[in-house]
């Protein structure tokens, strides 16, 4: 069983991943970090970091940017591995996060959900083929009317997911409504779908001559990204140290 | 059995109606007009459309707007209804279309196709009890790599037909990567998907708190929009004269 | 503002419901009953219905059907209207819910989600126009892996709404693996997906000549069921006695 | 350019070929076999194998099992790889298909279409990875209501790929109206839509806890397996004696 220390337990998705680990047949929850706790977490949670005497064999950090120095030097010195899940992190801590995997293992992705994961390996695969097959690629996502920015980060992880396959030579496009032209064979549409609660639906397009294959993932909740958190710290421990991404967790 | 003339018979269009009306119970082809002809068809075919000496309850025309003039002249002085799908006629023309069905049925659509003029008429019905219940609205169309306009007609049909039942007080949206805010309640959002040969697909959807609704629109060939031209001249044959369009055919 | 009273409201249903009349602007919690409670509620609870001294509007029932009988009576001497979202009554329970309808307006459903509703309407609608013009109708429904009836009785409710629309001359069909013949046209095909956790989609399929006409209702957790109800008390609030269902609410 | 055989070259399948090949830049139409021919074609027609004096690279065949010895023969005899495509070979024939390989290359596949063959790829490498995570598979496919065998040979196709993958331990379902029970995880089930003129869509579903990954293909004609059926021409071309199916051509 693997020992889960929780950095940041109390927020929202500290207690899903809570909720996670408890159900887990491999994974334990040994310790919970947050600055305010009422106690009513099953296991022991401590104010800071640094009075935790529980030994862990690794940590999931979900809590505030503010407190990744602190819980990198942390890390660095009782070499514990890290899934780092916070995001807005500033260059210097960037750098810093880089220097401390020298140190021990730390992984880090642009989105936590395992099937999303899948799905960039997945079209990475086709993409090459599909392309010399000569389907044309778009991509369409579908969020909730509170997302300010479109597209969506993980509609470009996967625009970038077929482009590296591509050599890079495909230019991606917003709007088409301000050109009459033919479609041109290097680009990808990444088309923005705002509407209600949509978690998040995303839909990679390669249309060919009379036939279309399309890969669709639909996320029903935010607990996909602790639940792929879960899975990388169970993948995480016990690695030497370097940097991770999902990529390596769904081998 | 409906006796049909069709103008401009061994045109594309012209040859997928005439499979179609043999194949009907309902109508027969009583004649056909093309300036050339090859004498494969089964019916009569005349070069001048005065030569014809065929008795015909209904003219369906799918020929070129030079022909448009001569055409409702004809249909004017005979008193014979007229299905008119031939686009691209100038202000002038519509203007005497007008004037002509004042002296015969004629019937004319931006959609020929019975299934999206359905459509048409389900989404104008949705759409208000679906907005007052806080639904947001947005539309994605997929077509051909060959397509140079975006959105297509149709899709800015399914918005209008959305927009009239809301007072039309929303503002339609062609990119939303130019601007970083929450969607606001009164915009339609329309997204154009271009690749391989997809024949045409317009997806409206419902987004709200959550639950989703969509009505999704598939066109297989351009068989349809030859379907809808029979419906419509089975219908027209001995109405008063009037102009006409497919949602007085669907009923 | 209507005042509603939750009868049943500490359970899953009644929270969520509590929590959307909270952030209503037609709506106000008045009361609530529960046999039991922590008093985390910001109204006032109450152990046994006929101890409430709050005047209410209307009562939404989302409890047990053992106190069925006795909220029956309860509305029935006070003549409060009812939203009735309690399942699995008994024959005898739902003649005295008919009989009570004679003294206070009474309103139950088999789905209380608006966009159910609004969907069975629609298919209600489109059902005569598209199976004249030769389409075919099939449904599908997908839910998560512990269901364990299939179809869902949505699709059912679905598959009635087309019918009802067509004399009721359609058959239903749950599986095509053992026979060996054209799809015979009055029949609706309904197939059940089962997996993970999906909380609910059903597809109405219309396919015709060449066209294809869907329609997709995606649920994405149960609140669409409570904000049903909350919209269903606010339309029945001072209506007169008599039996009510979502069709009603929908307009 | 590899010089092609269209063996059956005015059956339907032979003529969509025929043109596929016209348009393409690597291969080049040098001969045609059929039994009937009004001299139409832009190539020169045989009306017996044996009286081809054209020298060519490979043969298609898509014409009839009657054929299939004559046809095996002399490719046998002359060595030129062989693209195998007619359908309803007895085992007799299936045995010297295999008899011949020894001697030339030939090619034969359940379903022709490069979409269908690159998806049975991506299923099987998904469908590991996937279960492990715990996500369950359900797959449905569409086809027109003249269609009368179900579910269709490609949804069996994508399932044994699937299950492949899971050391064949998964059971296929096609019926779950006549049971009650929760969802086995070793289970696949197979719903089969009929209606309409739907050419072939086949969806491969794999429902997680709150993600769900789908894999659709859409067939628009069946000129994808005419398509399929060039490329693998092409591929084949001066490849040694042996066996080979769309999988290799795919790479």
């Amino acid at each position: 069983m693997i020992k889960v220390m929780m950095h940041g337990c109390n927020g929202a998705m500290g207690q899903v991943i809570s909720e996670i680990i408890e159900e887990s047949e491999s994974a334990v929850m040994a310790a919970g970090v947050d600055f305010k706790d009422d106690g009513h977490n099953p296991y022991p949670v401590f104010k800071n970091l640094e009075d935790c005497n529980v030994d862990v064999d690794v940590i999931i950090d979900f809590s505030s940017s503010k407190a990744t120095d602190r819980l990198l030097s942390y890390v660095a010195e009782k070499q514990i591995p890290l899934v780092l899940c916070t995001t807005g992190l500033s260059e210097e801590q960037l750098k810093k996060v880089e220097e401390t995997s020298k140190k021990t293992a730390i992984l880090r992705s642009a989105n936590m959900s395992l099937g999303v994961n899948i799905l960039l390996k997945l079209v990475n695969t086709a993409a090459k083929v599909l392309a010399d097959a000569d389907f044309d690629i778009d991509i369409v996502e579908k969020h909730h009317k509170l997302k300010v920015d479109a597209p969506s980060g993980t509609a470009l992880a996967l625009a970038d997911a077929v482009n590296e396959a591509l050599h890079n030579e495909y230019e991606y496009v917003y709007d088409r409504s301000q050109r009459r032209i033919k479609r041109p064979k290097k680009e990808i549409g990444i088309s923005a779908v705002r509407g209600g609660t949509i978690v998040g639906q995303h839909d990679v397009i390669f249309a060919g001559q009379d036939e279309v294959i399309e890969f669709h993932h639909t996320a029903y909740s935010k607990a996909i990204f602790g639940k792929g958190a879960v899975s990388a710290a169970i993948y995480l421990a016990g690695k030497p140290a370097g940097m991770y991404d999902m990529s390596d967790v769904i081998g």
